[in-house]
């Protein structure tokens, strides 16, 4: 059976919503799930669910935790035990097929690159987010596991969105945008004039540059960019979607009948903002190392947690790190 | 009296809405325009203002036009007689005290940096744009001038934003953040980090990063960034606003009682999205060059035009570049 591997103590609200996603996971999947961190904590998260043993839920003991504010470099070095690297290492072992965290993004990325190493021919890792558009959802990465990037590393990231939007989006040919700022390949900055001209020759469905107008057009399955400007990307996103919802109260609590129209389409706003929020997406998957991790956001609520260790199922399931070993082969065949 | 050049000939509504919006600017400020362009265009787009001639507008001829799709170099090159080419010179011979094009960025920029050249100081003009936010409106720079940046050029962007804030938005002394993608100043990439330390010591109320998140919360007065990024983020957040409004309308379209919210509310989500629409602040002032001009959205208005005109003026009876020129010259020598 397949078991993931579950970093309790990461995120905003762990480990309570960490365990209540993974027991409501638990209770829908065939699934066997280490609950890793300090042990304590975890037992009392679990009291609410008195039928924890028998979902096939354990608990892996590690006392030290990494905060969201420590440097990753120096605590993943300083705490051999914290919960990251036991699950990181749990999977590098063959202990777990995947790993959840929704604690420090940059210690989950170091600490997975650290236990499983790289696919052969892939330079960088890069986060794979999964954002809604107007027609179906869109794949855009790095949304930033790596902020420098040469054009060879937008191949990579490239080649391995199309691998992941197959399997997520179930999209056959995905198709593959530049993101940049203009649609002519000549547009952009140094980095996006170059890429271009790798994706031009690669064997993939590249479609040319998507302008960052046309990133919630829907236009594109998958979309590459440097992990500093994809980060930018969903922060800003994030960041307008509650400006525009709190802009848009004032303007609504102006009179009586638009009280009405508030009440009513806040609640069609809240809707939709789940919809924005990519953690309802079961978080974002760590592609280029050798082994299965799934970042989740720091609020990840109980739902997300549930859907991110459902993802991890499914990748556990699949060919995923297999698939993109060959297509890289390929891709780096067709460049030389 | 103020004289300003305008490009009659650029935008995807010209001359028309150019040439409205110019009349209406004409009407309410003690100025003299100069319509710059195809003359018989113009003049058929004056027809419905018979009175034109009293306003103080005049017709200056340029048989060419630099059209959207051009390439800025080849075409400045080729068409000496373009009326974005001709509108710069005649800001630079003193014949107009400032310039307003709602044609191609691009051209722009090289047209006004070939004319008037670069305030003493300053290596790399910046686009200033004006963004709505939770609070006081930002400005934000570069917007797209300028898309390969050292950290140097975004020093003379947050001086020469300063200078702007205090003319456009009346801030005394305005707070300057840097868009990284963390709050910590070893957050972010090399450009950020060595920007960082450079904003650090300069004479300026250097507030330290804002992450992309925090752009819309009004934390900053100015925030600067290189012109891709800045690029990227007003044109995923056009984008987003046009994608939530309609998939606000999908949601609210669901039953009666919300279609009576969603007409309540659509017409307040269109009173937000003018906010949100930087060209109702009159445009993006183009920062650096020793010259004034103002670029517009290539869809700019009637209404538009007529505040990026009343902008112009505003530009052209204050001290702005050699307010510019002192301020930069006060950082370099903090700097050395």
């Amino acid at each position: 059976m397949i078991r993931i591997a579950i970093d309790a103590m990461g995120g905003d609200h762990a480990p309570a919503h960490i365990v209540d996603g993974a027991v409501a996971a638990a209770r829908h999947l065939e699934i066997q799930i280490a609950l890793i961190g300090q042990t304590a904590a975890i037992e009392r998260a679990l009291e609410s669910h008195p039928d924890w043993r028998s979902l096939g839920i354990e608990i892996v003991e590690a006392p030290d935790v990494i905060g969201m504010a420590d440097s990753p470099v120096a605590s993943l070095r300083r705490k051999p035990r914290a919960s990251i690297r036991v699950a990181a290492d749990l999977v590098a072992s063959g202990g777990a097929g995947a790993l959840f965290s929704a604690g420090s993004t940059g210690a989950t990325v170091m600490a997975a690159h650290g236990a499983f190493g790289m696919i052969p021919g892939v330079d960088r890792p890069a986060l794979a987010t999964t954002i809604p558009t107007r027609l179906t959802p869109t794949v855009l990465l790095d949304a930033g596991a790596n902020v420098e990037c040469r054009p060879q590393h937008l191949l990579h990231f490239a080649v391995m969105g199309g691998v992941y939007a197959r399997l997520a989006l179930r999209v056959e040919r995905p198709r593959v945008g530049l993101l940049s700022i203009g649609e002519e390949e000549t547009k952009g900055n140094d980095l996006t004039r170059d890429a271009h001209r790798l994706l031009k020759a690669a064997p993939i469905n590249f479609i040319g540059n998507v302008e960052a107008r046309d990133v919630y057009s829907g236009v594109a399955d998958v979309i590459v960019c440097d992990g500093f400007t994809g980060n930018v990307v969903l922060k800003i996103s994030e960041g307008l979607v509650e400006t525009v919802e709190s802009l848009l109260g004032d303007e609504l609590n102006g009179t009586f009948s638009s009280q009405v129209g508030y009440l009513l389409s806040r609640r069609a706003f809240r809707r939709f903002r789940r919809r924005v929020d990519y953690s309802e997406y079961g978080g974002a998957p760590l592609l280029g190392v050798a082994g299965l991790a799934i970042v989740g956001h720091g609020r990840s609520s109980v739902k997300a947690v549930r859907n991110a260790v459902a993802m991890a199922y499914r990748f556990a399931t699949s060919d995923f790190i297999h698939r993109v070993e060959q297509e890289i082969a390929a891709a780096s065949v067709s460049h030389h």
